[in-house]
């Protein structure tokens, strides 16, 4: 099929580069356009998105796909794009957008009669070579004129699925993405105490290697965590700083409204929030009271 | 290899079976001693103690594993063993005791020349088929005698290593079932949230399916539930009453003892004593506080 990628950074890249393997037509959109880059991977494309779409066969439907971050640059993104394409069209936002938009998004691109897909897209960098698992929301008949390009780009074939009515899809990858809080969380707890119980003298590596044969943690997770503890079982190299990019927030959020309770998933996203408070007021305000009420020392700040 | 195995349970009869299946020569004790059950697996034994020592090959070192409930039925099995067993003769715990528990043990059967593995033995009711993850600790040549019996049990024949001390290898174990507790928790709060959002109307099985190939999420405890969701979608005939047996409370202690958070996993325990907590006593204190400050009404018990 031809598909037009909007956004050639390393997750729409990956995709870019694989369905081209699988023989589709790819044309490439990017802000920072690099022909030679994108050219030996047999990509085209343009830093001009009205180029790019003009490029199509313009006797078919048109079917883009945006992996751009969610928020604005999705939302600005799909309004340049309902400006450009016709009935029937089909755009894919294969981000980490928020149902919610999604839903929003989807609504304003009928007015034009063209349809939006939200399919959340699992696998990372690793998806390239190994598969993606996308889970897609919006119009059936949208998605099955897509179903080629999911099928080629879900793993072994098989990790594609329809979820529902529009916003199903970056629904249920926020709760996958929230799941994926707590499971790295409860890894990260456990092999603190395993590091920092010294008499064992653990070998870390050793223990994440093994449990990759038989034991009820092995999973995919474990497997990356594996190979960072075999490259540097101290992770000397790595800041014990944490970012996160909203979808435990979301799933949090959630739970609020639909009074199911989240504490593993919370305090995961929690956890990601204290490793940035290096200078943290709370922490100042605890020791200050400390010190007031029974003259425990302060330790002074540099 | 002769072992002795005792403890017939679900895990001692599939390590039973397993051993017999790769050739080694498996003597069986249970209190409740089934002899037509245990033959037509090849296990030949008895309910006397005793008895089934005396069944060995008396001029060779003598290995018991011993899987049975950890607390006091292990450490009065070790006992027993210790008046019944001679030097270098070699007891593997298998269960999940406590590892200082083990080292304990470990120490008594000293006095008379007795060694201790502790084997931490993940991998449940499924481990007779595809292998166990076994984590050892201990006298390190006893390890090396046991080797071939590991081996045997071991998934893919990978499936275990030698940690460390004794105590190590229940130590290791501990953490991992601490790291189990909060990945079952990660996936039942997301899961929950997917059920309860009605307005989707998502097929939990098929999400779950889906899941299992190319998501970050991809696990063995994924494949678990998927099995489960696959057979009823609902859980209908299951009560929402979680059980533990003390691996969690032993991770989040030894992390207090270390001052390590374990926010996680601490949240999957307590989740678990909610789930036992139909008549919470707190629950009451909170309803009656809302009444007394605010006269929110009381929702009276049956």
């Amino acid at each position: 099929m031809e598909i037009a990628i909007i956004g050639l950074g390393k997750m729409g890249l990956g995709i870019s580069k694989r369905l081209t393997k699988e023989g589709h037509k790819v044309y490439g959109y990017d802000s920072k356009w690099n022909a030679s880059k994108y050219s030996k991977n047999d990509i085209n494309g343009s830093s001009d998105l009205n180029e790019l779409i003009n490029g199509f066969n313009q006797n078919s439907k048109k079917i883009v796909w945006v992996m751009v971050p969610s928020g604005d640059p999705t939302k600005s993104t799909i309004s340049k794009l309902k400006s450009l394409l016709s009935s029937e069209d089909i755009i894919i936002d294969g981000g980490n957008s928020f149902y919610k938009d999604s839903i929003k998004n989807s609504i304003e691109l009928s007015e034009k009669n063209i349809h939006l897909l939200d399919s959340g897209t699992s696998g990372g960098v690793w998806g390239e070579k190994e598969g993606y698992c996308l889970m897609v929301g919006g119009n059936k008949n949208a998605y099955d004129q897509c179903e080629p390009i999911f099928k080629s780009l879900a793993s072994g074939g098989m990790g594609y699925g329809y979820m529902g009515p529009s916003g199903s899809g970056h629904f249920v990858k926020m709760i996958h993405n929230g799941i994926e809080y707590g499971m790295m969380q409860s890894m990260a707890e456990g092999i603190e105490i395993l590091h920092e119980k010294k008499e064992f003298n653990l070998n870390l590596s050793q223990i994440t290697s093994l449990w990759q044969h038989g034991s009820v943690v092995r999973s995919w997770l474990l497997d990356l965590l594996n190979n960072a503890l075999l490259e540097d079982s101290e992770l000397s190299n790595v800041a014990p700083y944490v970012e996160d990019s909203g979808e435990g927030r979301w799933t949090i959020k959630e739970g609020i409204d639909l009074d199911v309770p989240t504490h593993a998933i919370t305090s995961s996203l929690y956890s990601r929030f204290y490793s940035r408070r290096n200078d943290s007021f709370g922490f100042k305000i605890l020791a200050s009271l400390r010190n007031q009420f029974g003259g425990h020392s302060i330790k002074k700040a540099n």
